[in-house]
């Protein structure tokens, strides 16, 4: 029994789909104590955009750790925070309209950023009901656990959770129903059971619950119905966002702009802890301190995140690149997929969020099983787990997209051949 | 205007005593942009219990950054976690008999170690119950804000916040009134109103609430009853633990050994996020991933936790050092406060946890911004911030602690003096 | 200012749209005070199904209270309770294959009844969701509130409802969208927010909510994904039930039998409070006097129920008798109904729970309001209190129901004219 | 089998103790089928204070009936409410300064007049938190339940009850501990856990609670702190309201005034189903119908409640003769309970709500099932059932009243005198 099964909690998850143990990390690959290499799909799912271990951002924290900057400083001014703030104000929020918005800062973790914007909607409206959506993912405290679907995440709390009204997520009713007719019925109505909310919480593409991805109009026309009925809108952009849609933000190509905004992993840039909320200045009615916490603002997470926004968000290059992988990626995973009947499987996704989903959890953890022995490191997602999701580093060497790309399609070819035997 | 002002939101709260640009630091010292140093009597709200930048903790860390040590790996399993376990259950919980102990890494904060905590009682027990108490603070997140007394924090919220009874800690009742005979009754009697509880949720020294120190006897009371009642025992050591009471769990001079502890904090050794669970083996009914999160487990904090432990846990000369710090304190403080009638001040804690109560908040709050004038970073804390709080790293140099203490008796001398005249 | 004015709290809501002093009854017609009578096209909210103070149910209250019959006996034995349920056991539940149904005895109210219903399927199911449908109205104390729809009851409360998820009842997704596929489909994933429930809670038809009758089949498909998904289904027959759809229960029609029956309304026969839950004998894990209440078990109530059950029930010729009459009300609204264009009315509803819908509310209740000055009693109901509902006494006099009828064609040609000029 | 057997639910209780069918009733007697009488020390949990089938109000009921008075009529103005309004407001009201308060006819439940009484002061002060206390009794819909303390009731509803916090009654925590100062620290610390209340709800005698009697100095600090802290008082007198405690409202002889009052129990005169709640005018924001019901305001209980009213609160006369019997009883029970060592017996209660501990429920159920063997009704209370507890009709016949204190004083001597052998 080695110290991980003596001593770890069996709460570990990840461990158990890839059971060695990893040393060290360079951009798309990961290397195990033992020399072996894997390339990486999964990315920390979706925490390195920018890949392992970026070496300018690397020497940027080096200096910065070696110069005895701030580590910890709980939330006062630091050197390293201003800096953060000017580069988010100057290169994404003012190109992007936001000029508007200001900065919170969370503990450093997705679901304490949920948390937050939850909060800062209820007490601005005076509201408590809040809307989620059917196979939204959101975090696991207990104000988040809320507006998270899936029951495997909701049943340990052993409490009802309230303040949450689940409203069908784009293509949940089939084919050719909007599922905002429900949601705008369910306003107008006074008698829906849907107390009016506060806020809409919503993921424009549903990492966790199966890379569903939002259609632009469907975003379009849930933005104005907020607008029209003075609903907050949150977007909740810890997974797609910093970039991984194709643009910094994933709310851009519908050409929406959120009340809120919540975003984690790959902000830091280098795979530190980091979160933040942005608010529309004038939902700013915190009180001092009201939504506290340790570790608001990680300076060592400032430094990485400045640098890797100078990096990448000057200008569109970098995004540019992005939608251009996204391309190669979707063609590919159309051809590995086409060759399987009807049903068999579908393309899920969107920009470089993609994957494919099969007919059930088994057959995609078998591919996942295979695909980890051949050396790749790649995971399912959705209610079943039935998406085999590419979640690949937007800094991926070509070379290493098409090898990692090659073993899914091998990987995928065989276990769809055995199936269909099984099937026979 | 400065980028903080422009673009920060409301929420910030520390720099609003403290409103000065931070840029290096070192031990018990910061460095503003400026040049200025200022003695650290806040230590991160007890993050830093090692210091600022401890120079054995950064280099380990710089070796790990150099050689592409995995930084993000969600929770899969590195060398770094394998070692920061072994360094945990070699020196410290087999030394305290806690072998039988699991670790569950939670998000990096500790409201989320709090908010996992929880969880696991209630999914335990199958009651939803938990019991807290009077000024104790866990978090803000959801489930650990409704275990937090604090009205100022749970506002926000604008829900009930269900599933917590709260309980008069020590004292609360007044002097020879025994707190927990109301909770034994309530436990015993049926009617009482209060749900028989999954667990309760105690801190032994309530940092936030005003460096309330519950004696001994009244723990392990309080740990006897939860045995006979079947009740888990979780203690809070967030704060309180890893050194700052003068061992490294703040419930040993208990004789008592909980369920479930968590902690945060001073974990990382180096101001890193980092948080942790630790549950008895019998406890551990998670199902993988049922509590979950991007950053669970950090690996530059798993390299600085375990330096720190070799570094300080290996023998108790550290944790001895840090109680004859403690009886220092102690008698300056007792020296400062002496001088003023009877009323007009109290000794507040335990450990390394002391501090002053004065009649109210404007009087303390008077205190810490004279004395960050005089170059002292020091806060304020319980229900109307009316205790002055030294939580000064564990490894302060002699010279600066009783600088630090003298400039806080200079600045209580004279709030007082001018608040004695004002009364007159 | 009188009496009720000076001295009711403004909580009095039907004495607003009837605003005389009514003082004697019988059958249909309603006396007030001042020796106007109307007609009763309203009957105490479907309380009234055999009308005002039956002749029968009278002298064998008279009888009873005469002879010094037990008035309140809490729920001990008594003779009138025995005869009761020798009359329901021989008379409803046996010629029904109900005969495995156990009788619960509530206090007096609907909202009671559907408290114990929810409560019990919790209690026996362990799980707490229970669902209920969009306009569904199951009474007001804080269970049931959860479970009713309609925001403006839902607002007073001021808290958050725990515990009910709301599905779109039959038709609210519109033409051609069966909505139990949502419902189906949230059982089926995991993921949908909707965590398994309990129970369903439904009503076969509306009548607060609008007089939205459920077709056959959504009842049948709905009865068969509980039975298949171990999910109790309530059928809430308070005020369709009694013989107001045309048979005792509301949902024979449909062939389908629940788990648990909640009546209340007219179960008395005699407009007098009652209340009782019929459910499985194997859901029946009750300890004594866990759902308690001092007036469980109305004695007045057992004698004019018995009664009722006897003259009316013995045999399917009063209920045949109601089927004929709600075709002819169909008949005649249809009449009323088809002079207007496209659109500008809708019938609605099933049995004697049938009415009118207009194009919002401030036409039905001018139509009401006009209606009440001719002499007859209506009401509206709808989220907007847009339909105008008849809920005649299921033994109102031929002459009677037709001079009601003609009294409300008059009205809405009246009330439809003066609209349309408006619109011109 | 019989019939109760066969068909009603486990939850029947009071049947459980008292295992006859009762026929008929008179006054203080019962009688069952086969013709024993039952003399009644239970008076229906507290609804028959005038006994049972008071010949005056039999006859006003009867008339009324006979004369097709309305029977049901929603809340509609009916000749039978304004008479009740106006005795009510003449003999109640005025005489006791409450000339501002106006009536609110709720469902004919104490629960629901505890709901809505939850409800208003919600909504009034825009607070959710409502202090109940330990050994509170005051219903079991889910509203009212939260604040009911016992865990009997609160199990069955599977989820946490949310928006009360319970506080110790008097006594509760020993001799010499004033349990208010828990709630006035409560109220000025903001850290105590308890938000700021919109409401206290308080029995001044605890029925099911086991008799517990606040004493007049507590009561009147309670509503003194009420008042300072802009806290609604809400007296729920339903068990010991309408002449029980030897005053119409038991908080009279306190001379403090609520600012809420629910009534229920006995205040039809005849043990018809009936509640209403006070309320101050100014607290009266109810929109029409927010909290609705289909029976509020039973008619036939309007009239019985009038004549007792007439009959009874005319003037002072029938209250002394109270106060006097209560006089009796006391003495009578403390000859009862004075043979029995130190700590064996404890007499509680005030007014006509008294009865005598006993060290444990199995001694006080033997006694009560040993008393209704020799023809008395008597049941028991408190957490444990420890109490016999004395409702005896206000109206009994001396001589009868003595005779019921006889048996009892026989069956106390007789189970005792068991006990103590078996101790032995």
């Amino acid at each position: 029994m080695n110290i991980f099964e003596q001593r770890e909690s069996d709460v570990r998850t990840y461990s158990r789909s890839f059971p060695v143990t990893f040393k060290t990390a360079r951009n798309a690959l990961l290397i195990a104590e033992n020399g072996t290499a894997y390339i990486d799909f999964l990315a920390g799912a979706g925490t390195l955009n920018y890949g392992h271990n970026n070496p300018q951002l690397k020497q940027a924290l080096l200096d910065y750790i070696t110069a005895d900057g701030i580590t910890h400083g709980l939330d006062m001014f630091t050197c390293a925070k201003a800096n953060f703030l000017r580069a988010l104000e100057t290169h994404i929020l003012k190109p992007r309209g936001m000029q508007d918005f200001v900065v919170q800062f969370t503990g450093p973790t997705g679901t304490n950023a949920v948390e937050a914007a939850m909060k800062i909607a209820r007490k601005k409206t005076g509201r408590s009901n809040i809307v989620a959506f059917t196979n939204g993912f959101h975090g696991v405290t207990q104000g988040a656990l809320a507006a998270t679907a899936n029951s495997y995440y909701r049943g340990s709390v052993n409490m009802p959770l309230a303040g949450i009204s689940h409203m069908p997520f784009d293509g949940y009713l089939g084919e050719g129903v909007d599922s905002l007719d429900y949601f705008e019925k369910s306003i107008l109505d006074g008698s829906s059971g849907m107390d009016l909310p506060a806020a809409v919480l919503v993921e424009t593409i549903q990492g966790e619950g199966g890379l569903n991805a939002a259609s632009i109009p469907w975003l379009q026309r849930l933005a104005a119905l907020c607008k029209a009925h003075d609903i907050l809108l949150i977007v909740d952009d810890i997974q797609a966002g910093c970039g991984r849609s194709g643009r910094f933000f994933s709310f851009e190509e519908a050409g929406i702009q959120p009340d809120i905004v919540t975003l984690s992993k790959s902000l830091s840039g280098y795979g530190l802890p980091f979160a933040l909320v942005l608010l529309k200045r004038e939902l700013d009615c915190w009180n001092p301190g009201e939504h506290n916490g340790t570790f608001r603002g990680n300076n060592h997470a400032f430094i990485t995140a400045t640098k890797a926004i100078e990096l990448f968000w000057q200008d569109d290059t970098f995004a540019a690149g992005v939608r251009e992988k996204a391309a190669f990626v979707h063609k590919r995973l159309q051809e590995i997929s086409k060759r399987y009947g009807h049903g068999a499987t579908r393309l899920k996704g969107r920009g470089m969020m993609q994957g494919i989903e099969f007919a059930n959890g088994d057959i995609a953890s078998e591919i996942t099983s295979l695909a980890f022995e051949k050396g790749l490191v790649i995971e399912t997602s959705g209610s079943d787990g039935q998406v085999v999701k590419c979640l690949v580093p937007l800094t991926i060497e070509q070379a290493l997209l098409e090898k990692g790309l090659l073993i899914l399609e091998q990987c995928v070819a065989s276990v769809m051949a055995k199936n269909v035997k099984k099937a026979v």
